[in-house]
């Protein structure tokens, strides 16, 4: 699809000059899709394309008659269901017509640019709100080291589950708690126990922690009793963001049995504004995970030998802290790690299929998450339970603040980019929280 | 609420005749809501109240002039979430008009007479939908009998989790796969693994059960970050029906660890059409799941004198089979189990508290489950894996018949009612689902 698609082409600069700088995270060769409000005006909640660090108003381009179809016409809903309900072929159309208005070869450029003054937004002057509706979210747990080092701090002898190798893990999370970036996390009270302790206590969490994962929104969906097969499922995934899965270890531990995480994880989950979509990321697909010698064979319902052979997603992921502290001081974000989305175990695709594989239903909008991203090496793990070894290794900041886990007033942000020889550099922009006191 | 409250008066009676009959599921003291269709016309789904074998249209009785409010305005929305998300003195005053026009002495009885022909429609005639759409899906695990026995299966030394008479135990479930009563459910596909074998298979599941819960309703939500304290919870819950957690007990125990239930339960959940308010409710409350001596007093987010004295909600809930070789004979469905709701071990509003401690927002039409409610006996026992300890007790049927698990063209039905002293029984009317075969 690459080559052919003249929305990856390389060569292709925009008109809106942001767009064209060396870090831009939203050349013209991205044109991910979000849905903002002007700060200023009464106007009401649509989607847009990032550009540089501007906006393209999609509800404004389809009344200009630069776009059109039936996924322009989605663009004046207040949320991107509609649009992601669509096919594949509509989403290309639709991002083919934004191309050809932002980039100085596009044959509407010179129509668009004329009406720039209407159609722009600084991306600072706009909220950013939830790209859609989600009815349903599901987070995977589909990274093999987070798995083995979270599994070696309660199992040493028999870290990794049985069925870890065979199950695309995931488990049904909460729905109506999910915020977009920059929104507060208010830290939980919860129930815990304390080491030795004969009875729980019920009070602010003492080990909050945050989860660096790719999301996911599905496109269109499918009916009940009719699963996805594993080769037709990349055409049901709409696009990806960042999501953080905001976990407070000590509630998390106390609930978990028998019937697995709730109300460590439902307090808060905080994805990313833009939604960079499945056709921007083609370029950056593969290469597949590499299965240890001696690992099964996936099940026929995960086996596609067309997904093996593109592959996973080569996104560099980082978490980033702030703390209060970093911030009287002036002090700038630190990086405390970065791992990559392709050291998933299993592919989008097979996550997908293997959701749908009992019948279970998708709806467009619905979101995925990876589960948290974490490499091999510690400078790669993806929670702070991991990279504090559950607090007893703390990290030490450059100003000489220690972190076992997060404190209030922690501002964690994540981010992630791709980048590859041949192609434009493309990224996701930024999913931020700040941590504050429990009520 | 009960002795003052005109709704709940056992002497009155309505002039829809069926309503009076002994074993009514729905007098004039039950005043479920629901969402229909008539079968015949292209009328748009809107709400409507049980009565007797008759549905009072609600969209027409509001303009008809015989309903007004708030209240009565949400009623031709074609879901109850605008209703749900009312105050309990909206729903008051609405079930207040609605009995007024439905009892014999009701003050607007005449006027609803005369228009019966416009307003009623027999529930034969309808379709009845879900009567929510339901932003999240939330299963609690709060019967100490089932707690003990499935617990028992795996762990016979420590069978209940040193956790469950602390926590309201709760996984979120998956909202895009609920059900409406009456919705064939077909046997899932998925992954498991035999005993002693080395690896997974995937087929259908071979051991799909049922649970018999009861559902509820959230009414007004809370916003994110703001729990819901035990003492107000209740003004929380607009009513209940019956709810089938369909499970594949094969998928959800190779999949389970560590992150609990997930494709075991979602390919369907049946819920029974018509909402029992939690006003409809009040008489049957109480008294309080007795505590067995040296249980824990609950942490004081549990904690209401004024809940414990209110106590439990006193429902007779029972499970009923009728296979396909039973309606190839013409034989009637068999009785399982009967238990009751009063055996949770935690109270609706200890559930909806737990829910919220953490800051988690409800929103209006979130539906909850009990768990499985199971009694103290074998004939109390609210699913086959308990009923049938794992398949080794098969169940024998009046036909001969035996199962371990559910079959193909096995046809399941809760039923539940509520009876007592000085009350008028009311009914849910059924949750039913027919088992078909695997794609």
């Amino acid at each position: 699809m690459s080559a052919l698609n003249p929305t990856h082409d390389p060569k292709r600069r925009s008109w809106v000059e942001t767009a064209n700088a060396r870090e831009a995270a939203f050349p013209v060769q991205n044109l991910p899709y979000g849905v903002f409000r002007r700060k200023s005006g009464p106007e009401a909640a649509r989607a847009g394309t990032a550009i540089g660090d501007q906006i393209l108003d999609l509800a404004g381009a389809r009344r200009a008659g630069l776009i059109d179809g039936r996924a322009a016409d989605a663009c004046s809903e207040p949320t991107l269901n509609r649009l992601m309900a669509l096919a594949p072929a509509d989403w290309t159309r639709l991002r083919q017509q934004i191309s050809d208005c932002l980039a100085t070869d596009g044959e509407r450029a010179d129509d668009c640019r004329r009406r720039a003054a209407e159609l722009l937004v600084p991306i600072a002057d706009a909220t950013l709100e939830l790209p859609a509706e989600i009815g349903d979210f599901t987070d995977f747990f589909t990274s093999i080291y987070h798995a083995t080092n979270t599994g070696t701090m309660m199992r040493p002898d028999s870290p990794l589950m049985p069925n870890f190798k065979y199950v695309p893990t995931a488990y049904h999370s909460r729905a109506s708690s999910v915020v977009v970036s920059g929104a507060p996390v208010r830290r939980p009270n919860g129930q815990a126990i304390d080491p030795g302790a004969a009875a729980p206590r019920f009070g602010p969490s003492r080990l909050l922690d945050y989860e660096c994962e790719l999301g996911f929104f599905i496109g269109a969906g499918n009916r009940l009793g009719e699963p996805i097969p594993v080769a037709r499922a990349t055409e049901h995934i709409f696009g990806f963001c960042l999501l953080n899965d905001w976990s407070a270890r000590d509630i998390q531990g106390w609930e978990g049995q028998p019937l697995g995480p709730f109300l460590g994880k439902s307090f808060s989950t905080t994805i990313s504004p833009w939604v960079v979509t499945t056709e921007a990321l083609a370029p950056f697909r593969g290469p597949a995970f590499v299965r240890a010698a001696g690992d099964p064979a996936p099940l026929a319902h995960l086996a596609s030998a067309d997904d093996a052979a593109r592959g996973g997603l080569d996104i560099v992921m980082e978490v980033w802290l702030q703390t209060a502290r970093m911030r009287q001081e002036g002090a700038a974000a630190v990086r405390l790690s970065q791992s990559n989305a392709n050291d998933c175990y299993w592919t989008v695709a097979q996550m997908v299929a293997h959701h749908t594989s009992n019948g279970c239903n998708l709806r467009p909008g619905d979101l995925c998450g990876s589960g948290t991203v974490s490499g091999k090496d510690k400078g790669s793990y993806g929670c702070m339970l991991e990279m504090t070894w559950r607090g007893t290794q703390p990290v030490t900041l450059p100003n000489g603040e220690q972190r076992n886990f997060l404190e209030d007033g922690d501002e964690l942000a994540l981010r992630a980019h791709c980048a590859r020889a041949g192609a434009v550099s493309i990224g996701f922009g930024e999913c931020r929280g700040l941590v504050e006191p429990a009520r």
